[in-house]
């Protein structure tokens, strides 16, 4: 289970100039071991997709990104031509809104599928680079069962435990492979909002490595 | 038909706090009177989009935006809040991979229908404050007069005209409403590389003068 950090860049862009120094700075504080995701969720045409990864990966130095797939192949493929960086496709979301549409049952080869599980199977097909991940929260554990058991091998980004109220013990179950890796299981609010005193950095040490116990208890033993 | 300016957040972002800046002092450059669309594209989850929403409208000033509806309505609902401002929704976008999600035949109260179409019937629903809008590309003209026939009254945001290839003749045609108002047709890459020397400024506004020509041209005379 890795490790990861995943800053929302909302936050930063929120204050302005002064939040995206804060941004960097956060970045460059993190030890270069901990892969740092950078929760972008852009999708844009190919000519302003690539402004948007050069300006996640390069200028930011984000090791991950996620990215909307509504607007199809060309608004990712620029992500995915960072071969050392990882990108995430948002596939089921944690949100009560995901039904709107990521539920909509759609023609597919293999009859009517919902929309989610084919911007699953599209993700696999355009993984030419080894290097895209798929977003699916742990407030839909049986989705997630189902996109495991379709993708084996595909990295999955899980958000949705704590604040939003995922069961974790499902998320680690359903979300893992064979080997009980390529699950990354986020959790924001929890940590950071830990607490609103000066302990705070204490306080979210402590929710985060109790986290990480419980999600390592869950872990299937090999 | 209304000129406004669209400026792309993409690329002011990729030049970092520079860029942030050169956005801050373009949108104050542009007189009141002209709408600025910030092209953010943005979708997240309720929490996060509030903070896109108070980024996008407040700190940088946009007078509307555009939203990717993957997320379903909670990502959409903090902008619509904000009831001076518009929101415009990604239905129909202008690229090539368009095709890959938003033409797929999902199941509907009526029958199968493509999922852009049951986008712009979600968008009729949320619009509850009569501030949303949808962006349908020129470069797909058939869907553009059916996403205008089902919704007579709603503001169209039509990319694509110019650099993309959209015919503007059928972009006009099929995207104003019974009054020949209501498409806001935009071009950019045709207008600001316009020229590569000295003469830019000039050049920019004399592309973009012929191209309000033809659009006024192309209006049905009423």
């Amino acid at each position: 289970m890795v490790c990861a950090s995943k800053p929302n860049l909302a936050f930063y862009e929120a204050l302005g100039n002064e939040g995206l120094d804060a941004l960097k700075r956060t970045i460059k504080y993190i030890p270069d071991d901990i892969p740092v995701i950078g929760d972008a969720k852009r999708g844009d045409i190919g000519n302003t997709a690539k402004a948007y990864a050069k300006a996640i990966f390069v200028n930011s130095g984000f090791d991950a990104t996620t990215v909307n797939p509504y607007l199809g192949f060309d608004s990712i493929e620029p992500f995915i031509q960072y071969r050392d960086k990882g990108v995430f496709i948002l596939c089921r979301t944690s949100n009560a809104g995901a039904v709107d549409f990521q539920a909509l049952r759609c023609e597919a080869e293999t009859g009517y599928r919902p929309l989610f599980e084919l911007v699953a199977l599209k993700a696999k097909q355009w993984n030419i680079h080894g290097n895209i991940g798929l977003v699916v929260g742990a407030t839909y554990p049986e989705e997630l069962r189902l996109i495991r058991q379709s993708l084996p091998d595909m990295p999955l980004l899980i958000p949705g435990i704590g604040a939003q109220g995922g069961d974790i013990a499902s998320a680690v179950r359903y979300g893992v492979d064979a080997q009980g890796e390529k699950a990354i299981l986020n959790s924001s609010r929890q940590i950071i909002y830990a607490s609103p005193e000066k302990d705070f950095a204490q306080a979210a040490r402590r929710v985060a490595s109790a986290l990480r116990d419980q999600i390592n208890y869950y872990r299937p033993s090999l």
